[in-house]
């Protein structure tokens, strides 16, 4: 149980957070941060936090924990401003996408505080933001990923991994670059492809917005496939531009890497090579079916 | 209502089309032909078939429409199959998802029956296969696309188009090239990126497929978004090949423009231009958008 609980940045993330707490039982007290009076409302009628506070000082004062939940990009700023107002025994974790530039600009921004720092990354997403959107079953089976400094106290990490495991999460432990290696593959590539499809396909339609689609336009005979492949393109486009710099490097290598798969598969066409298309094809639906029956 | 309908490969495509003109009351007798007798008996128990043929001569007389619905690779030689015994009469049609390729097919193998071919795509996929997947309900509110040649004759035209009506599809006519151009950025490329981006994570992880899942394996991490993404990548590996050949030429000039985006985005990431990244992201979310608002 801990009594006060802090979230800076009651979105679809910091919300659900507080909700699954709340309804495991596993806090008193929640005070929300942010910017948008509005926002901030809601989340207070709908039992995320019990009390908005504009003042960082009072808010931090006998804080267990503080969830840093804004878009990665505002996370060393918001460090710097919390840093002075942290009693030493706070444990302080976020929950951004990547977490190289989490652990750098805590290096900055919380140096004599990092015994207390947890770096951690729900990997739960939805093209919906804000609040309103927040769900106590977000995390149910999702995975959470810590990646604890080496400053980092076993202690810190336990009590993070047992706020998680409340909230219904699979807890596990890597180092920042090993994750932000694998995301770079599993979720920024992806998300990427999927925000290129869409504008590669709507710009060569010409389509005026104002009009509705007949079947001049490619778009009308887009069904249920593309549908679901353009899902995440339907993402806040800001927290995917923090995301794609924050990990820039890694998220380079996966384009290099794919762009060669693509000119091979480019050269099969070529020289019309039905086998080597079967093989690509069928090892990628191996590969699908496996993941779908092995995933835990 | 027609009396004597033949389909030549009952599968998803060819057993819903059966399930739904059955339904609709629009046909009295159903006779299947295809080479699994296990599909067929599949079919019959279904009741999207009346009767199993085995001899082409027989099935085909007094036919008032031959639906072709094999994998595209075979509809040449299926032309060619049934060709000599083809009644002036018969209207003769298909649910390839590519269509210059048909039309040239047709144009080599039913050269004396152009008048009453009436080439067709219903866009309605699924991962599914065969006659056990096939449903009544496939085509409603599906787009079904018409490539008549110029000697297809109004009359066969309308025919076909009734019957496709018929299973709740909206109908609608344009050029071949036109038709395979389209498909080639709505539908072909999409399930090249999800194919080749299952390949893409899997082959970098090292999996041992007889062991499960661990935290050590990326695709562990693999969220919602990854699943829908490459839902398509679960496709029939032959029939893509298939599409992917009898259209190597529209979807190469896709694939070449796609990677074109793709560099631009690699160089927007390489100069840090965080402007330009959002830029890029907020209006394919804007397109999805207009998309989904529009969609008719």
């Amino acid at each position: 149980m801990i009594n006060k609980l802090v979230i800076i940045g009651v979105g679809l993330i910091g919300g659900s957070f507080a909700l699954a707490l709340r309804k495991a039982g596993k806090v008193k007290h929640i005070v929300g941060v942010g910017r948008s009076r509005e926002n901030m409302q809601r989340a207070l009628k709908r039992g995320a936090i019990d009390e908005i506070s504009a003042d960082l000082p009072s808010a931090l004062k006998h804080a267990d924990v503080v969830l840093l939940a804004t878009p990665v990009g505002q996370l060393g700023g918001i460090m710097a401003q919390i840093s002075p107002y942290l009693e030493p025994g706070t444990i302080v974790t976020d929950a951004g996408s990547t977490k190289q530039d989490v652990v750098t600009a805590a290096r900055s921004h919380l140096a004599g505080h990092l015994k207390n720092f947890v770096p951690a990354h729900p990997v739960a997403g939805a093209e919906l933001s804000g609040a309103s959107a927040a769900d106590a079953g977000l995390y149910q089976g999702k995975n959470l990923v810590l990646t604890p400094l080496d400053e980092t106290s076993a202690e810190a990490v336990k009590r993070v991994t047992e706020l998680w495991q409340a909230c219904g999460a699979h807890v596990s432990q890597m180092s920042a670059a090993r994750h932000d290696k694998i995301l770079a593959a599993v979720s920024h590539l992806p998300h990427v492809l999927a925000f290129l499809l869409m504008n590669h396909v709507s710009s060569s339609t010409g389509h005026d917005s104002s009009e509705p689609l007949g079947p001049d336009d490619p778009l009308h005979f887009a069904g249920s496939g593309f549908r679901d492949f353009t899902r995440i393109a339907g993402s806040s486009p800001e927290m995917w531009r923090d995301i794609c710099l924050a990990n820039r490097e890694a998220l380079s290598r996966q384009i290099d890497a794919y762009q060669k798969q693509l000119t091979a598969l480019r050269e099969m066409l070529a020289r019309d090579d039905s086998k080597a298309l079967e093989r690509v094809f069928a090892s990628a639906r191996e590969a699908r079916q496996r993941w779908l029956e092995n995933r835990s």
